[in-house]
């Protein structure tokens, strides 16, 4: 049964589960002790920071063991600030971050902090421009994610981290999705990770504080970690992360260099045999297994349920398969099409074969997703009034598109159709059929109970 | 090899170890998420859940997985005080609670928050109408331990929940070392525990907020584990720790009765082998698997050493032990020697001959190691001058009291000993001396480069 979702969490690699088993023996007891057990512990504690280190290219006195990556990115985003405060309380971030270094700067925002978020081309990408614009000189801190979670899309982090460094701003980079595949790149201040990501076991996550970076942990004191995490250290775990980042990165260039391949190979089929589906993030710059597209009038919840049916777990940016009914901020920024989305991650020893028959199936399950919301078939055939008034309030995605496209074949060149809708998804998703269609974005505006949309035919 | 720091960290129970293992393969991916690998996570993570509730006597929607125990201490404690701000900022806590509370209570205090530690007696326990006493108009939140982690007793905890109820101020107790044997009594309000305490895993804490308990928790947001533990769930080890809690309760009782007839063999035989011996703690209302003692004129540190190289593994609360060279802060309240501390801590399981291997070993260690320090053999014979003064600036414990001791026998009844010292422990340890020698402890008074701390021969 193919797992398409190693973007989320990775199943355990074998050298990881192994060195857990044998470190639950040796590793149970508090390294701070002074006896056998004890001492037992900290060897391998410190055996595990070793190699970390080496694998992520630092000083082991600069790497802690976190209980997370969204941990190491909580600690690592207010320790750093608190550290820089007498700079300033400004933090700069790009628009398609992690929401745990969203959700840290909605935090330092509440606290009376200011934010500037960096927008993304339609690939997702920052510009390094762009990106050393926002630097003030009250910037406590510069955050940006390796490659992005949701798009695969590298990010410029060698370039940003150089404007950083000519700013005299720390820049702290969240390398959960790309740690696997190497070391990041460039001259970053503070680096973040989780080792679920690389097949390593939950409960690892890493914080790496460059020596010279000022930071000031947060919340009460604990001595363990250097200060940085507290509570009991979890060694077999740690142990197990470890060991199973230096055995991926030993397949690391040719595992990426397979799904590479394999990506590629999803890229151009999707786009030929589904139809109506746009094929996000950069094609090149990007991580070497995950690729994400968007299929036109498709619910994703619906369409995620028919791929488990058949056999194939993917995960989606689309509204409908989240508590809060909004788009994936990523997919947003990017300016997107979220309906219909299905992100692919291949986890490390992914079969031919199976990405073959996932190709085979996906058109078919479309198809009938489509079938059942009655999405339209042909191409607009033209003629009728000038301008029609589309009725979706109270309708969820993919509906309001869906109706669109439904009548737009019955106005003339030159005339309107205005979708009245009040789902959040709608304001992405309109814009972007546009785009796909080569119609016309007019543009929106407030409406009883929702927003009007507005679109011109334009062929 | 006997290993005697259960109160430390307890080695993994075979049930916890078989159920993380099997986890590791069934409870990987994201629990969020819909398809089969998410749901099978999600059913894994609401049974563990379940069992842990039924453990605790709680609902499961009150019972969150936290990364550790000091951080269920952490949040618990940041959270409850949030959610009162507005009943105030005032902070109770008994004197001999987890560093963890501790840290919890000088960070509410550094934010500007007050804090009252109620005194214990010499058993280490409070006094319910004392608890009660400090009470205020403003008190947000009150913390209780459910038994001392370093001398073992329990705390009134149903009496000074009852207590806490009257006054309408939440009571959040500390259950680390007691939930093995059984739920915590009374109606508290939050309680946090560690899995790795109990037999479980490293990385498990648990943090129970009863309905109706005003709650809002600090730091970044996350959408799991009720916005109350921010990060990707570790359910392997949840499961593993769900499962141990059960399988150590369904042996508690039994095992109880068992270890605290060893403990009370301790307790009677070092008290009468070992000589110049303070076996601290309630001998009664304790911990059925923890004891400890302390021995004058002997150095902890060496004596932990000389335990493990004999094949035993304890712990100490002595000041050359720790890194900040002050001793315990919960023998400091309770008043009792410092030097020589050693702490025992059975765990489930211990066999009665290594026990009994352990008390026929010690009275030669001690022996030993007092004999290296030159420590004092005789009584005091009396005869010299007035009043004399010991310089012992620089010198660290067990010196100072053991130089005390040398030349008591030299003052004649009636006549002071003063004892110049910058050790802190002496603070503690000399009129410690005083209680178990039956001599008066005069007080003391600042001098050059210390202090100097005068006794006088009653006997």
């Amino acid at each position: 049964m193919p797992y398409f979702d190693a973007a989320s969490a990775a199943a355990l690699h074998p050298v990881a589960r192994q060195a857990l088993v044998a470190a639950l023996d040796e590793g149970w007891a508090d390294p701070a002790r002074l006896y056998r057990e004890g001492r037992r512990a900290r060897m391998l504690l410190d055996a595990a920071r070793e190699a970390a280190a080496e694998a992520v290219g630092c000083r082991p006195d600069e790497l802690v063991f976190t209980p997370s990556g969204t941990r190491a990115v909580h600690t690592g985003v207010a320790g750093a600030l608190a550290g820089r405060r007498r700079a300033g309380r400004h933090l700069v971030l790009s628009a398609v971050e992690h929401s745990s270094v969203l959700h840290s700067a909605a935090a330092h925002e509440a606290d009376g902090g200011t934010v500037t978020e960096v927008p993304v081309d339609r690939t997702g990408r920052v510009a390094p421009d762009a990106y050393a614009g926002a630097l003030r000189a009250d910037t406590a801190l510069a955050c940006l994610q390796s490659a992005n979670h949701e798009v695969g899309t590298e990010q410029p982090v060698a370039e940003v981290a150089r404007a950083c460094r000519e700013a005299g701003v720390p820049l702290l980079v969240d390398a959960a999705q790309s740690l696997a595949w190497g070391p990041v790149p460039g001259d970053w201040s503070l680096l973040a990770a989780s080792a679920h990501k690389w097949g390593g076991p939950a409960g690892v996550g890493l914080l790496v504080v460059r020596k010279g970076v000022r930071f000031a942990p947060q919340g009460p004191a604990d001595e363990r970690e250097s200060g940085r995490a507290a509570g009991f250290e979890n060694i077999p775990a740690i142990v197990a992360a470890a060991a199973s980042l230096r055995a991926v990165r030993a397949e690391a260039d040719a595992e990426a260099a397979r799904l590479r391949e394999l990506v590629e190979r999803i890229r151009a089929r999707v786009a030929r045999s589904v139809g109506d589906v746009e094929v996000v993030g950069d094609p090149e710059r990007r991580l070497p297994h995950l690729v994400t597209f968007s299929c036109l009038y498709v619910d994703g919840e619906t369409l995620l349920h028919e791929l488990d049916r058949a056999g194939f777990s993917v995960s989606s940016g689309s509204s409908c398969t989240s508590s809060t009914l909004t788009p994936s901020h990523v997919l947003r920024a990017m300016g997107v099409l979220s309906e219909g989305n299905v992100r692919v991650s291949l986890p490390a020893g992914t079969a031919e074969e199976d990405v073959d028959r996932f190709l085979e199936v996906l058109p078919g399950l479309v198809a009938g997703v489509r079938e059942r919301f009655g999405a339209p078939g042909g191409a607009p055939a033209g003629g009728g009034e000038e301008s029609l008034v589309v009725d979706a309030l109270g309708r969820r995605c993919p509906i309001p598109v869906i109706e669109l496209a439904k009548v737009f074949g019955e106005v003339p060149v030159g005339g309107t159709v205005t979708v009245l809708s009040d789902d959040e998804a709608a304001r992405l998703d309109i814009p972007a059929w546009c785009e796909m269609r080569g119609q016309e974005y007019v543009g929106e505006r407030p409406a009883d109970h929702g927003t009007a949309y507005v679109v011109r035919r334009t062929s």
